[in-house]
């Protein structure tokens, strides 16, 4: 992308009403415009960010075996009702009439929609186990939206489902939730940790929330710095075989790690003090069992081995995808900007031409323009007339991983600069050196947890 | 895909509320679910196929160099009273009161606020020409909601936003969005009509919708039938280029095309007579040139070259997306099922094994599926244990273009049969020459506008 053809509205003020970094950074920076109070627009550069965040979840979604479908936002009180949420939801749940003065509502979750269309359809233990989920945008009307689209009104989620024959079944959907949860953290480049929780309105037995650690977060959070040492990094996990999924829940889940919600402060002096650590963080997903607690009141039932009607064991398990996206800048900035992971930054690099309307300068960005986006790459060229010192100041605040800056002076000695935002350091190296380790940290093969598409390149269409 | 893992709820009756093809066999086939009135949880099966519309749409938005980004689905009712039309908009307007009582909306159309974006952060001409779209959920209230998604309360649009510094270059935004579109059509396999009409609520001076001929169209067409010869095929077309894309409008303009809001009888009856068709037809998309209409009323202005403060032309131009799922339905089925075009399918192919749990035939099975995959495929292997007439009317209802029959007899002669669902024909090869085949039908360089992916693979992910 060409930044003269783009739209990158950015803002050189701080704006008033951004009390945390995400919330200032994704305004600065063109992000998102706010709309209404906790509704936002996401403009072209938060948009890409939303889109690869989003595109993450699917394809680990895809990859445990979840099956990806889509419920509309729009739900009617009916369904709410059966599960007795109706009256039991708070202020927080947006009613609507339509103009039929049919009760309607805008929903903040799916577990009556989906157990509806389960039990219209499934009827035999031999169409378990199945997981159903899907991404899309959910409201709740927040009585004070703050902190940008951390706690926003309209927000974009995925929610799944699993429908298992029994305990035994929904506990290890539960557990290849977890892994599943767990990888998708760590391709965005975010250390996100489970915790045990409490289940709130869902309900249900068993629950663990995803911590990312900031200041800012919402929660104090205690928990045995041991944790944090936790990688899955290339391993190949088989989302079928429930010993081994176990085993890695079992390893996340050994050392402490709670909410203010469910901390025990007995059981947290018994770590050693020197990995003791209490902080701050921002609930980024959640998973629950809760076995049959929608399922009986809501008849969603199947016949078992033994021809018994059974209720379903359930779980539901959510990753806030808009959420994310301000989570990974609070964990992810400096004071000149956003600092994106690999895994989901808007473009993979960025262009600076420091003497725009100079032929040999332009012939030489153009030339690496292009052979980056034959490579599949996509960078950004900010070829604007403006001052290398404005442009500069632009990329640092849009935070993208990468920078090759290309002037006159470099060109003479065949050379161009590549610069990494985390570290600010740069080397000087032949356009065509640059291009290969650009394209070799996006590789597939490389940083694996980071940046691993699927086998099949195509899937992204396919969905 | 192995359908024994998959959730494919196909049913064998007919539902008795469905009056269209597409209604029928989109709830027969197990892509959708209807929730409320006019309103549908799309399954995975039609899941799958929303996204890869989807995917064509923005794929030929990004090639005419239009930029994706998402505005909200709820709106605030300031905006509309700002242009006059909260008061104008009918009951078909969702209103809704959030819980400090103001007044929002589901929003229909999104002209307000991207003008209101529009001036927050535009000022100069010099960063026109600018096109903004998106893809969202929309809501329409409609009295009577029927025909599935063809006419559903809430549906999924594009809409795209063009802000010109005159009518000459907002009347190439016109073109070029006519040329545009007729590419994403002509990708989906869709001979869709533009014709001119009227301009209804949007407002404005030039509008043509495209539609699709079909019985069971919503309205009265007439046309030159020299219209229909017409495709773009793989004509390379350079967006910015003025008089180009004005020449293909030129071209698909020419020959007499209207609805009957527009049709003019003499000028119909100046059609040779052996061209001169009435249809019905199905639309899918509308463009709109509007000038000023909203820019003046709320202050969208820019200085120009002379220095002066002036309103942006815009326009306006949308895809129903979901809509169009049903349009290629009612545009493609026979009476057992639907016909996917190849480039909107939502599996490449189908494989039934004939004989499930025969040692052999699920091994050819399992390799045949592999490969495919290999390849970077997707295809729908029904491994259940069904007898082969079941599974073949699945395969005809749920209209994957290619079907893979593998069974002991064929194998013996080292052959499996590969069947077109368009033409019912049937050709027996070995499995490598089988995959060879189905491979060369989806590749890029073949059935150019079928089935052309960006040079960018990577791209989906990174929208």
């Amino acid at each position: 992308m060409r930044l003269s053809r783009y739209f990158l509205p950015v803002l050189k003020e701080t704006p008033a009403e951004a009390q945390i970094a995400s919330h200032r950074l994704m305004l600065r920076s063109g992000m998102i415009k706010q709309s209404s109070a906790g509704i936002y627009s996401w403009l072209p550069l938060g948009f890409r960010v939303l889109r690869r965040v989003e595109a993450i979840v699917h394809e680990e979604q895809i990859r445990a075996g979840h099956i990806p479908m889509l419920m509309p936002t729009l739900q009617s009180a009916d369904l709410w009702r059966e599960s007795g949420r109706y009256d039991a939801y708070g202020p927080e749940m947006l009613r609507v009439r339509d103009r039929h003065d049919r009760d309607m509502l805008y929903g903040p979750t799916n577990e009556e929609m989906i157990t509806d269309i389960f039990r219209s359809h499934v009827n035999s233990y031999k169409d378990l186990p199945l997981t159903l989920y899907h991404i899309q945008w959910k409201f709740r009307d927040e009585i004070r939206p703050r902190f940008g689209v951390m706690r926003g009104r309209e927000f974009y989620m995925k929610d799944g489902y699993n429908f298992d024959i029994d305990r035994d079944g929904a506990l290890h959907a539960y557990n290849r939730h977890m892994v599943s949860y767990l990888r998708t953290y760590e391709r965005m480049g975010l250390q996100a940790i489970p915790m045990r929780a409490d289940s709130g309105p869902i309900g249900g037995e068993d629950t663990h929330e995803f911590l990312v650690l900031a200041d800012t977060g919402e929660s104090e959070v205690f928990y045995d710095a041991a944790i944090t040492e936790l990688r899955l990094g290339d391993r190949q996990v088989n989302f079928d075989d429930r010993s081994e999924c176990a085993a890695i829940v079992e390893e996340w889940t050994a050392p402490y790690a709670r909410t203010d919600e469910t901390h025990d402060a007995e059981a947290f002096a018994r770590i050693p003090e020197a990995r003791r650590r209490k902080s701050r963080g921002i609930e980024v997903g959640q998973i629950f069992y809760f076995g049959t607690k929608y399922s009986e009141p809501m008849g969603a039932t199947v016949t078992n081995d033994k021809g018994e009607k059974v209720p379903v064991h359930m779980g539901s398990h959510g990753i806030g995808v808009s959420r994310l996206v301000g989570a990974l800048i609070e964990a992810n900035h400096d004071e000149n900007g956003i600092i994106w992971p690999e895994g989901v930054t808007p473009f993979h690099c960025g262009i600076v031409n420091l003497r725009q309307g100079d032929g040999e300068t332009d012939a030489a960005c153009e030339k690496l323009y292009k052979t980056l986006v034959q490579k599949g790459l996509e960078p950004l060229y900010d070829d604007r007339t403006e001052r290398a010192g404005a442009k500069f100041a632009t990329m640092d605040l849009i935070g993208l991983p990468w920078r090759l800056t290309v002037g006159p002076r470099g060109l003479a000695a065949g050379k161009v600069e590549l610069t990494c935002r985390r570290t600010g350091q740069s080397e000087d190296l032949t356009p065509a050196d640059a291009v290969a380790k650009v394209a070799e940290i996006y590789a597939p093969h490389h940083a694996a947890a980071h940046w691993e598409p699927m086998a099949n390149r195509s899937f992204h269409t396919w969905l």
